[in-house]
């Protein structure tokens, strides 16, 4: 050992996260460009107000009246089109759906075996694994960014994974799974979970479904979801999982005791009573992504399609170069994905003119414009 | 691996947490019993409303302003007996002390390491070990709880574990390290950490210095705290550390991105701005403390020093017939620590005159009175 004695696979490294930089457009970490109103920071306050008077106590370890809630809003999903309820056993809570993760990878992951997820995929799962000794296994998606279910299968056959991490709509590429794909690698996994990540499933487009449809089908399906996107309580960290009882129990023995604060607790039950205000810009966000995807192949580029509150487009020599060219202009995107391309978070209409304007302004001065036809699908364009 | 697919050394483990029973006298997890002001929980609350404004937006990674009050708040005890200021890079802060325990093995443990902390100690730390797969070393401390130096030093020689777990005060016995007792530990682990636990320390009698003055001399010290003993926030679910900046860097690696939210940063920064109401009642409590200590053993029980708000009192032939007869009347204690011993958290007065009452009830209808004198030492007496 060497001071400080930093496990060996750790050295070096840099710590996880976008760039936090100043700039007027901020479209960067797909979040939501609308902060919750008067009313509704009143009511969280108030309840913070009451929460607070027994602070001294430690907190509801269960977070029974939170799990209720969370229960009650995925069975919006499930109730029309399934008929059924998901219960307040099947659901699980944590300080952001990343903690979810960290927790499922301690309890079903772990020295001797293997996570795996589909590649371009979610660039923290990697460092969950790393960060619980869990083996790192990564399969491919088709050029498209699909997943090509006989390959997948195989992927899955072969390796024996105990996680499969399946984020739908899928980071950074706004991709989701059709159910099929879902139910079929639940199947193949055998008694391994299967993880969907529904962090953007709120911003779906019509006639994608949700993967809570499969979990009375599926024993060893977790479906997890957070309120930081669709919800716009990025600073609140509250992310959730539904899921077999027998898997909420096995994360309760490696959870934290009080992992999540009252404070936390009382934030998150006011947010989800306001679920109509918050999520009442979602169908704008959808819109003006549609309208981003079909701006962007108007210009010439290659777009894939997009379930989610960003687009990821390219591509380009230097992405780089662009990337810096647009902060100069004080637009802030992500570098992210397969190498060539750029991801964009939508935000509020101003918000897109400007980046419309720098992209424009950027493409000419960097001459990085693409000059062949998208090779994506192309059903998704401006709407009517 | 058969459904659920949970790790084989967590099959079938009951997860970690005192009996959360609803009875009057509730004296077992070491809550500060008296709860924030009403002027108090009005700042809170207006903090929150404040943050809840940008809730839609990620909270501030690094956290800054509360390592800035946070490194304020500890060098109060470095400033008047050292002469040095704790620097905003040496805290680091998170959801609850275990999160910030968990994150220090997750850097510095892990496969092929060794965590040591000496028995008794405090009952979480062998489930970090198992959580961050580090492999768990436990030493022993004397028969009245105290570290026999020799010994321990021996221990981390021949163990070399790359951290050492220090609870001081310890829990659950309240023993308080003496400032050579640490400082030889840090020589003997040469540049494995040792992780000096002050979780309590608020509680301290007069004259029991803080291992924060030992920070300059030892640059392998890290020495943790909480906000949720003394501080009154146990609800809140913050906890931090003070150590060498590299030791920051590294956690920095392994913690989850934005980890903090920005609620709990705004609540623990509004408390920290009240720090003189809430720690206002320190003092009543480690002299109830005090009266708890002499008092038992004026009824002829063993009794461990103690410089937290809680005491280790004993020994029972039966210790659960006894704490499950107290529960019976209301007063829930907690069975904890080496067999025989039983541990209440210093309540208000009213609350440690049932816990006496009920004590007394117990004893004589149970029977289970030990005749003889104390073992341990008794330095400790009713205050005059």
């Amino acid at each position: 050992m060497t001071f400080p004695p930093i496990r060996e696979e750790l050295r070096g490294i840099e710590p996880y996260g976008a760039p936090q930089l100043d700039v007027p457009v901020a479209l960067n970490t797909n979040e939501n460009p609308y902060g919750p109103s008067a009313a509704c920071a009143d009511d969280v306050a108030a309840a913070v107000r009451e929460a607070t008077t027994t602070l001294n106590r430690y907190p509801d370890r269960e977070h029974v009246a939170l799990r209720t809630a969370l229960a009650a809003y995925l069975s919006r999903d499930t109730v029309p089109t399934r008929g059924f309820e998901i219960g307040v056993e099947q659901v699980w809570a944590a300080n952001g759906s990343n903690e979810v993760m960290l927790q499922l990878l301690q309890a079903f992951g772990g020295p001797g075996r293997r996570a795996l997820s589909f590649a371009p995929t979610y660039s923290m799962y990697p460092e969950y694994a790393r960060d619980t000794s869990t083996d790192w296994v990564q399969g491919h998606r088709a050029e498209d960014f699909s997943l090509d279910l006989d390959r997948a299968r195989e992927t899955v056959e072969r390796e024996r994974p105990s996680v499969v991490l399946l984020p739908s709509p899928n980071n950074p590429t706004g991709t989701a799974l059709p159910p099929e794909a879902v139910g079929m690698l639940c199947e193949a996994a055998g008694d391994g979970l299967v993880v969907v990540d529904e962090a953007y499933t709120e911003f779906r487009r019509e006639g994608t479904p949700s993967a809570l449809e499969l979990l009375p089908e599926h024993r060893n399906l977790v479906v997890t979801r957070t309120m930081s996107k669709a919800f716009a309580l990025a600073g609140g960290r509250v992310g959730y999982l539904a899921a077999d009882p027998a898997i909420c129990d096995a994360i309760r023995v490696v959870r934290l005791p009080y992992h999540l604060s009252a404070v936390t607790q009382a934030v998150a039950l006011a947010a989800l009573r306001h679920a109509p205000e918050l999520l009442g810009r979602v169908d704008d966000l959808r819109r003006e992504r549609d309208a981003c995807v079909g701006w962007l192949r108007e210009q010439g580029l290659t777009v894939a399609d997009s379930d989610a509150n960003f687009v990821l487009f390219g591509t380009f020599a230097d992405r780089h170069a662009l990337w810096q060219d647009l902060v100069d202009q004080g637009v802030l995107i992500r570098e992210t994905g397969p190498d060539g391309w750029l991801r964009v978070s939508i935000g509020t209409p101003e918000e897109m003119v400007a980046f419309r304007d720098a992209l424009l302004t950027s493409l000419d001065r960097l001459a990085d414009r693409p000059a062949g036809p998208t090779t994506s699908t192309t059903d998704q364009g401006v709407p009517a």
